[in-house]
C-alpha cells in the first residue's frame, strides 16, 4: 500500500558537539519520507521555494517518493538553525524562516486523494484538518503535534485529534497537553481526546505506546557514537508510518514491529547529520538492526 | 543459596508531592535484603545505634533475614533526610546524619564467611574491600557507588573495582566515573577497571546491561502512582541479585531476568513510602509483574 504525508521540507543550520552544517536538507516530511521509502511507496505534500535546488528533488524521487505534491512557491525555502549540547537531548532553536511555509495552503494531486494511510507532521492543526479533508477513505490517521500549537492553537487540535487514530508526541508534549505530569494517566487523558493509540517519544529513553489499557516500551538504540540528533522523531514516524503501511496490519502486534521498525530508522538517523547516513540504506542493515533490537530488549525465547 | 550484603539501616525522613514521612525504616542495606528475601536467605551487616527500636529487627527477621550481623553501637542510627519535587526523579538531600556509620568497622559473623554471593552496597570503598576480605570463595561479588565516593575515593573504589563482577550504578555515576558522557563507550571503561558487568541505572527510564560486547535494556514499569522512589535502585539490586543467588546461574540470560526481577522489586517499592509495600507482598504478586515486564517489553514470540 502506500501513505501520503504532509508536513516541511527545509533547510537546517545544525551544530552539535561533533560538527556542523549549514543550509542542508531537512524538514519534518522530509526526514519522514526518506524512513518510510524503505518499507512502502510515499507521496509528499509540502511547500518549497524557488531557490530549492532540483539536486534535492532528484534525491527524493531516487527513493521511489512521489513529489507531485510538492508545491514550488515565489520566495524562500523553510529554514531552521538549532544547536544541542554535550548530552544531545533537546535541540536549542537559533533561527526559525517560515518564509514560503508562512502561506502553505495544501493542495492534494487527484492521485493522492485514495491514499488509505495519512500522516499529519507537526503543522498548523487547520492545514491538518484541510489535508486529512481531501483524503477520500483513509483506514489510518496518524499526526504530530508540538507545544506551539498546545499552547496557541488548543481548540484546532483538539478538532484534528478526534480524528486521529494515532498521535505521536514526545513525553514534554504528552504532559503539557495532558495537563498531567503522569504518563500513564496522561495517555487516559489523551485517549479521550480521541487517538485510540498513543505514542510518546523520549529521545535516548525510546517509546511508550498505550493503546487501550496495554503498554509497550521501547527503548533507543543505544549508539557509540550520535553525531545529530535532528530528525530523529520523525523518522522514528517515518519507519513506524512506513511498516504499517506495508502491512496493513494495525492490530496491537503489528504496531509493536511497527514501533521497532520506527526505533531502527531513527537509531540510523542519529549516526550522521542531515540524511547523510539514511539516505541510501541497504533493507538487510534495517533488518539486522531490528534483530539487534530483539537482542536488546528480550529475556525469554532467546535465541 | 544465600547472599551478604553491606550497607546502611536508617532511618529516613521523606518529603514528596504525594506525602511525608519522619523517621521511618530505610537504608540501602534494608531496602537490598527486604527485596532480596523473596528471592534468597540474606545475611545482613551493619550497624545501629541505641535508639533502633526491636520492632525493626523483628520485621527483618520475619523476613528470614539473619541480623546475627547487625552491630549495636553506642549513640545513634544514621539519619537522612529528603525531598522529591514533582517529577520524583532526584532526591534533594536535606540532611544527613552519620552517627554511629562515622565508626563503623563491619566484621563478618562466622557463619557469614561461606557465603558465596556477596553485595557491597553504597559505603565507603575501604569497608567494602575489608567486608570482601572476610568472605572465603565468594563465586560472584556485586557492589553499589555513589558521586561522593567517585569524587573523594577514586583510588580506593578502583582497588575494589578489580575484586568485583558487577558494577550496579546509575548513570550520572557511571559518565563521572569514566568521564565519558556517551554510555556505551563509559561501559567499555569501566570494563576495564575489573566488573566484567555493567547495569546502569536510570531511575523512572529503567536499566541497561552492559556485558562483553552484548547490551540489555529493560524499562521502568509505567505506574500510575508513584508515592516516593526512595530506596528504588537498593531494591532494584535486592532482586537482581537476589534471583541470582537463588539461582546460581551467572550466565546473560540469568542475568537478564535477573535485572527484570530487580526492576519487578523497584517498581513495587515505588508505590509506597519506606518499606510499606515490599514488605508483605505475596511471591505470586512478583511473579505476575515479570509477565507484565514480558508484555511491556517483547515485540516478538507474543502469547
Amino acid at each position: 500500500m502506500s501513505l501520503v504525508v504532509v508536513g516541511s521540507v527545509a533547510f537546517d543550520s545544525v551544530k552539535t558537539p561533533f560538527g556542523e552544517v549549514d543550509e542542508v536538507l531537512g524538514g519534518s516530511a522530509t526526514y519522514f519520507s526518506t524512513a518510510a521509502s524503505y518499507f512502502t511507496d510515499v507521496s509528499l505534500v509540502a511547500v518549497v521555494g524557488t531557490d530549492f535546488p532540483d539536486k534535492h528533488l532528484t534525491f527524493l524521487k531516487s527513493r521511489k517518493i512521489d513529489i507531485e505534491g510538492i508545491e514550488k512557491s515565489e520566495g524562500k525555502t523553510f529554514r531552521w538553525k538549532g544547536e544541542y549540547g554535550f548530552e544531545l537531548n533537546e535541540a536549542r532553536t537559533l533561527d526559525t524562516q517560515l518564509n514560503v511555509f508562512q502561506s502553505f495552503r495544501p493542495k492534494l494531486p487527484e492521485s493522492y486523494k485514495d491514499k488509505k494511510v495519512v500522516f499529519l507532521a507537526n503543522i498548523d492543526p487547520d492545514l491538518q484538518r484541510d489535508v486529512l479533508s481531501q483524503v477520500n477513505e483513509p483506514a489510518l490517521v496518524a499526526c504530530d503535534t508540538m507545544n506551539f500549537w498546545i499552547e496557541g492553537k488548543k481548540e484546532s487540535l483538539l478538532k484534528t485529534l478526534k480524528l486521529v487514530d494515532i498521535l505521536l508526541i514526545n513525553d514534554g508534549e504528552a504532559r503539557e497537553l495532558s495537563g498531567e505530569p503522569n504518563l500513564v494517566k496522561a495517555a487516559h487523558i489523551i485517549h479521550d481526546m480521541g487517538p485510540r493509540t498513543l505514542i510518546i517519544k523520549r529521545g535516548e529513553y525510546g517509546a511508550l505506546m498505550f493503546q487501550d489499557n496495554r503498554i509497550f516500551s521501547a527503548p533507543a538504540f543505544p549508539l557509540e557514537a550520535v553525531y545529530d540528533p535532528t530528525g530523529a522523531g520523525d523518522c522514528f514516524a517515518g519507519g513506524f508510518m512506513g511498516y504499517l503501511s506495508s502491512t496493513m496490519n494495525f492490530e496491537e502486534a503489528g504496531i509493536r514491529k511497527a514501533i521497532i521498525f520506527g526505533s531502527v530508522m531513527a537509531s540510523f538517523n542519529v549516526e550522521a547529520f542531515s540524511l547523510d547516513k539514511i539516505k541510501s540504506l541497504d533493507y538487510k542493515e534495517i533488518e539486522n538492526r531490528f534483530q539487534d533490537f530483539r537482542r536488546l530488549t528480550h529475556f525469554e525465547d532467546l535465541t
